[in-house]
């Protein structure tokens, strides 16, 4: 079948709007019709070349909403009419990982979607008959995308998906984090570095764990007033300072915060956000995606005074088990989506949208098809 | 009163035994003489000069047991005749991180032991009317020792001192990393980096947790032999291959191992106790003290991908209220100490001790008065 979709043709170029082919779903895979699809920095960091798994032509996108149209042989959990989100981070609930109640970094198609393929080694998007990439296993940029089942959520079909879409990667992430990788208690005090989509949401469940302090650092300080909104407490931009911001940090908290979040993918500020974590028991979680072959120090005395230095992905949380439950969270008010929309657009505009984020005055934009 | 002591008069000099000047236990501190020591590569840092905080002269050692001769004012908790071990991480039970329940270290007596003094700023030691610092709150190179009364732990007075002074430091790190910090459970793999006396408690404390796999990693093979007394189940000599260690972890067990513990000191080694790490949930625990301004590094990715770096001082334990229990479980032999004890001589030839560890030819010599 035909599909409309914006294309990167080659690492550094604009996305182009074409007609592409869609072929059938095959064994374990699912036919959706994109109905919107936010626009993240890890979209724009493949565009730009840097990530070194990038492919091209490929068409990018892993944060959308959609209906299930067509189902492969032997797909039991959806059929079509399901809504869903599609999941950059598969959950098979068969493999070691998914089994091992520790993790939710599946594996079972890990190796062939980080190539851009389907799990059988080849793409369902051509066009002008050569073969055309996926992306995160999602490829949300075209209104109709292949994915394999095991990389789907079916959520509730009186979701709004211009909100419910953005579930698909940021502020699950920022969320899940704090839930499921720091495991802040109430009363805690937690450092939130980058206010994007990320940080945001990250603001987001720290108010939802009752967090009872949540400092926010940002070099921009027009991000603070929703940050505000969502409950951060304290506001520091670092240029209003002439010491590191750890510094800062500890010296107004004590001895630092129980939990940091780095929210942004620089590697310095992933140092700043371990070192501001308390003495004897703080923590730090990367968040962010940092260039390729970047690496993030400290020294070693930070980790033996008790610092602990993690990482997450995709917030830690099994997209199939627990992301039906944030969505209901959304639709019940108790995650709050609609202030991170702050533009929607048409697909045709989608260049603008990357545009817009480079510029720092969109939170999200939302691509309708 | 007058006590035989080994001071350090300078960086990178030998030992001296003199006879030192021992000013009276004050408010809150303890007379201590001390029946044995040992020598650990912390005392051998300090003399190097390379430890930023090192001060001199100073009487050298931390891992000691003795005999209480004389308490200062206001002290409760022991009494002349008790038998004691010596404690550099304190345990007040008032502060802030010792009520926290998350950490043993407990910051009592933290600043002014940092700087060789007591916690009045004065020193109690003297040599031809001068002050000699003290070092690390127990300077145990001393026969007749003052230290605060926080840090005591009071022990059972049928414990052989020749072993369980080294519960002091070394083997109780090493336990205590296992079950505290890194709470390895049955069946868990482990990697061990260094076989010193910290690596071989490691190993020790691994297989009362009855860890499932303990790989061992030095490039000393003479080490594998004890090692394997102590449970160790598989033995790497990095020098026996032609790719780093990690990969050759992450290759042996599929996925890297639950828990890795570096033992050194060595900042590239802590890299590759954290690269084989299992992808998901796997964890290293830094318990080496690299040299000054030594950094760690690796790729964000490694933690993004599910790997926790932490680190521990003293292996977590609470002085005070832990190492009376360890002593008990040494005497029952549920912890053996006397493989640890290679070398055993008096005082006067400590720089034998000293050179014995830098050829590798010790685990341990214990000092008797």
């Amino acid at each position: 079948m035909k599909s409309r979709a914006a294309v990167a043709f080659a690492p550094g170029k604009p996305l182009e709007i074409v007609e592409v082919d869609v072929a059938p779903p095959q064994a374990g895979e699912v036919l959706i019709k994109i109905t919107h699809t936010g626009v993240c920095h890890t979209d724009a960091f493949t565009l730009s070349g840097d990530d070194p798994e990038g492919v091209f032509p490929a068409i990018l996108g892993h944060e959308g909403a959609g209906v299930v149209v067509e189902v492969g042989e032997g797909v039991t959990s959806v059929q079509p009419g399901d809504h869903v989100i599609p999941l950059y981070t598969a959950e098979c609930k068969e493999c070691l990982f998914c089994k091992s109640g520790k993790t939710n970094l599946c594996v079972a198609v890990r190796a062939t979607q980080g190539k851009g393929v389907m799990p059988d080694g080849t793409t369902r998007f051509s066009y002008n008959g050569e073969p055309i990439y996926h992306y995160m296993g999602c490829s949300t940029f075209s209104e109709y995308t292949v994915v394999a089942e095991v990389s789907l959520a079916k959520i509730n079909p009186e979701a709004n998906h211009e909100q419910v879409c953005l579930l698909g990667c940021g502020v699950t992430t920022g969320i899940g984090a704090v839930h499921n990788t720091a495991k802040v208690q109430e009363g805690d005090s937690v450092a939130v570095f980058g206010l994007g989509g990320i940080g945001l949401a990250v603001v987001q469940g720290a108010r939802q764990a009752k967090a009872g302090q949540i400092i926010v650092v940002d070099t921009n300080p027009d991000k603070f007033e929703l940050a505000k909104q969502f409950g951060a407490t304290d506001f520091l931009n670092p240029k209003d300072y002439d010491k590191p911001i750890q510094q800062v940090i500890v010296e107004m908290t004590g001895w630092g915060v129980d939990h940091s979040f780095e929210c942004i993918g620089n590697v310095n500020v992933m140092r700043s956000a371990l070192e501001c974590a308390h003495r004897g028991w703080g923590q730090s979680v990367i968040i962010g995606v940092a260039g390729a072959g970047q690496e993030i120090s400290t020294r070693p005395f930070q980790l033996v005074t008790g610092r602990k230095w993690l990482g997450t992905a995709f917030g830690g949380v099994k997209g199939r088990s627990q992301l039906p439950k944030m969505v209901e969270d959304a639709m019940k008010g108790e995650i709050q989506l609609e202030p991170f929309v702050t533009h929607t657009m048409p697909l045709q505009d989608i260049n603008t949208a990357f545009d817009l984020m480079h510029e720092g005055k969109s939170i999200r934009t939302v691509i309708h098809f």
